[in-house]
C-alpha cells in the first residue's frame, strides 16, 4: 500500500498518465476521420483500448493506496467516472456514451495540477457574478415573452416562439448580426426600434458589469 | 397593523411572494404558445387570476401595514404600478396592456433583496459615464447626417433617412457586420473608407472610454 | 470691453448658446428630410440663418472681449473656423462645405464644460497607446501584403488590392464575420488556415494589450 | 572597430536605417499592384535592390563593431536572418521566398526602441495566461469531436471534419455569426442549442478570464 503511494506520487508516474491522456485525445480525433478509420480502424481501436486499461490501472492504484479517503476528493470522483462510462453495457444509448467517451480528456483537468487551480479559481468567480447574471436572465425572460407577443406572426423565423425569441434576443446581447433582427422588425412596425434600442442598451450594460464584477473578483485575488 | 406587519416581514412570506412571481413568470412564458393555450387555456387563465389576486392582497397588506409611508418607497410605488396596470379597462389598447403585464416579472427585482441591491449598484454608475455617452451621442448624431448627404442616395437601404445613418452607424460602432456597410459605400464614393475608418477609430475609442469609465466607477464601489 | 466679458460670462449667455447650437443641430436633422425641405424648407432656411447671426455676434463679442488673447485658446480658434467655413464662397466644392456645416454641432464639445473636461482627457490617453497602436498597424500592413500575394489572385473581392487586404484583415481583427473570409481562403489553399489563426492570435492579442493601455492610462488619472 | 560602433550608436544613423525600413516597406506595398509594376517595375526593383544593399552594409558593420557578441542578442539574429533571406537561391520555393521577404519590414520592432518595449512587455505577459489558454484549448477540442460526430452528418459544412468543427467552434467563441451555425444544427436536432449554450456561456467565461489575466498582469507591470 506505501509501495503504490509512493509509485502514484512519483512526477515520472505522473507524466506518464499525462502522455496516455493526450495519446487518447489524439485517438478520439482521429477516429473522426472516416478516412483513417477505414485503414488504420483496427490499430486505432487497440491503442484505445490500451489507454483505457492504464486508466483502469492507475484508478486501482490509486484507490487501494488511498483507501475510502480517495471517494471524498471531488477530483478522484470525477476521474473514476469519466473512466466508468466505458464499462456501461451500450445498448440502443450506446451514440451517446460514445460522445461521453470524450471527457476522459478533460482528465487533463483532474491530472495537470497548474490546471486544477485554474479551474478551482475560475469556479470561485462564479458566485460573485450570479446575481448580475439572474438580473439578465430576467431581462432575457421578459423581453423574450415581449417580442414573442409583438413580433411572433410578423417574423417568425425569429420570434415564432419564446424559445427562437430567447436565442435571438440573446444573439443580439452577444452583438451577432442584431441589426439586420432590428431591420426585419422595424420594416413591419415602425417603433420597433425603440423596443431593441432600449434592449440592446440595458442588456449591453447589464453584460459589461457582468464582465466588471468578475474582473473585479479576479483582482481580489 | 402591528400583525400585517410581522406578517410582511416573515421570510416564510417572502419566499412565498417570490414563488408566486416565478409561478406567473412560467404562465406568462406558456401563454405564448399557442399549442398549450388552445388545450390548457383556461387553467393558464385560471392560475393567471390567482397569482394577480396574490399580488393584489399582498399591495393591500403592505399598505395597510406601512401607511403613508409606503408611497414613499421607489419600489413600492414600483410593485402598486405594475399590478394596477391590470386593472385598466383594455378598450383599443388591449394589446399593449397584455405586453405591459409581462412587466410583473420584474417584482423579482423589488423583491429578491440582492437584486434590489444590484440594481442600485448599476443605477449609480449610470452618472459617471453620462459625459462620454454624450460624447458618443454627438458624435453618432454629427456622422448620421454627414453619411445621409453623402451616402443617401447612392446607399438608401442603410443610408437612406436620418433614422436608418443611425441605425447603420451604430451597427457599425458595435461591429455588427461592418465591413459590408463599408464596401457598398466605398463602391460607390473611392474616398468613403477615410469616413468610416475615422468613425470606426473614434466610436470604438470612445465606447472603450465609456466602458473604462464603468469599470473604474465599479472598483471605487 | 468689459461689459463684454461680463455678458459672456454669464451662465444665462451660455445657456442661451448651447440652445442655438442644439436648435442649429436640430435643423441641420431636418435638413436631411426631403419631405421636410420641400414643406417647411423656407421656415428651416431662415432658422438656419438666424442661429448662424447668432454665432456670429457670439463668436465676435468674445473677440471684442478677450483680444489678440481669443487666439491663443484651442477651442476658440476650432469655434471661429467652425463658423467660418459658412461663409466661404461655395463654387464647386459646394458639397463639401454642405457637409462641413455639420461640424458646427461639435461645437457643443468646446461650450458645454464637462465636454471639454471628457475631450481633453480622452485626448491625453493617446500617446499611452500609441506605441501598441503602431504594433497593430505594422501586423496589419506585413499581413496585408502577404494576403494580397497569396490570395489576391483566388479571392480577389476580399484580397484583390492592398486596400482591399487591409480593410479585409481589419475586418477580422474586429470579428466581424471573419469565419467566412477564412473559409473562401482554405477553400483554394488548404494550409490558408495557419495564417489567419496566426493574424487572428496575435492582433486580437495586441488588441486586448491596446485597450488595457487605454485603462492602465485612465486608472492612473 | 572603434569608429564603427561610433557610427552605428549616432541617432543621425539609426534614424536613416529607419527610413530605409519604411522605403522598403512602401516599395513592397507597390509590389502587390499590378499598375504600378509594369510601368515602374524597373525603378521598384532598383530601388528594392538599394535597400537591401544598405541592410547588407548595416548588418555587416555591426557584425564588425560587435565581434563575436553580436550573435547573443536575439534581435540581432533575428535582423541577420531577415537580411539574409534574401540571398536562399529561390528555386521551386520562390513564392514561399517573396512572401518572406515582407517579413523585412519587421526590421522596425528591433531598430525603434519604443516598439522593442512594447513586444518584450507583450511577450512577459504570455506565461501569466498560458493556462487558461491550455484551459480554452482542451475545451475547444473535446467540444469539436462531440461537435464532429454530433453534426458531421446533418451540417457537414460546419462540422464536416474535426479541423472546420474546430474553426466553427472558435467562430462561435469570437461571437461571428453563432446564431446561424446553432439555428442550422437545431433544426436537426432539437436538442443541440443545449450543447451550444453550455459552449457559448464556458468559452465566453474562459476567453473573459484569459483577458483579465492579461490585465492583471499588465496592471502589474
Ligand atoms: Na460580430
Ligand atoms: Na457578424
Amino acid at each position: 500500500r506505501e509501495a503504490a503511494r509512493r509509485l502514484i506520487e512519483r512526477p515520472a508516474f505522473q507524466w506518464f498518465v499525462i502522455a496516455v491522456i493526450l495519446l487518447n485525445a489524439a485517438i478520439l480525433g482521429l477516429g473522426t476521420y472516416e478516412r483513417w478509420m477505414s485503414e488504420y480502424g483496427t490499430l486505432i481501436n487497440v491503442v484505445g483500448w490500451c489507454t483505457l486499461a492504464v486508466f483502469v490501472v492507475e484508478i486501482a492504484l490509486r484507490i487501494f493506496a488511498e483507501g475510502w479517503r480517495f471517494w471524498r476528493g471531488g477530483w478522484n470522483v470525477f476521474d473514476f467516472v469519466v473512466v466508468a462510462i466505458a464499462f456501461v453495457p451500450s445498448g440502443s444509448a450506446s451514440g451517446v456514451l460514445r460522445v461521453l467517451r470524450v471527457l476522459r480528456v478533460l482528465r487533463l483537468l483532474s491530472t495537470v495540477r497548474s490546471m486544477r487551480t485554474v479551474v478551482a479559481a475560475l469556479v470561485t468567480t462564479i458566485p460573485g457574478m450570479s446575481s448580475i447574471a439572474l438580473l439578465l436572465l430576467i431581462l432575457l425572460y421578459v423581453s423574450a415573452v415581449v417580442a414573442t407577443q409583438l413580433f411572433g406572426t410578423t417574423d417568425p423565423e425569429h420570434f415564432g416562439t419564446l424559445g427562437q425569441s430567447l436565442l435571438s434576443l440573446f444573439q443580439v446581447t452577444t452583438g451577432d448580426d442584431w441589426a439586420n433582427v432590428v431591420r426585419a422588425a422595424t420594416e413591419e412596425h415602425t417603433w420597433a426600434w425603440a423596443f431593441f434600442l432600449a434592449f440592446v442598451v440595458l442588456s449591453t450594460y447589464i453584460v459589461l458589469n457582468l464582465f466588471i464584477a468578475v474582473a473585479v473578483e479576479a483582482l481580489d485575488r
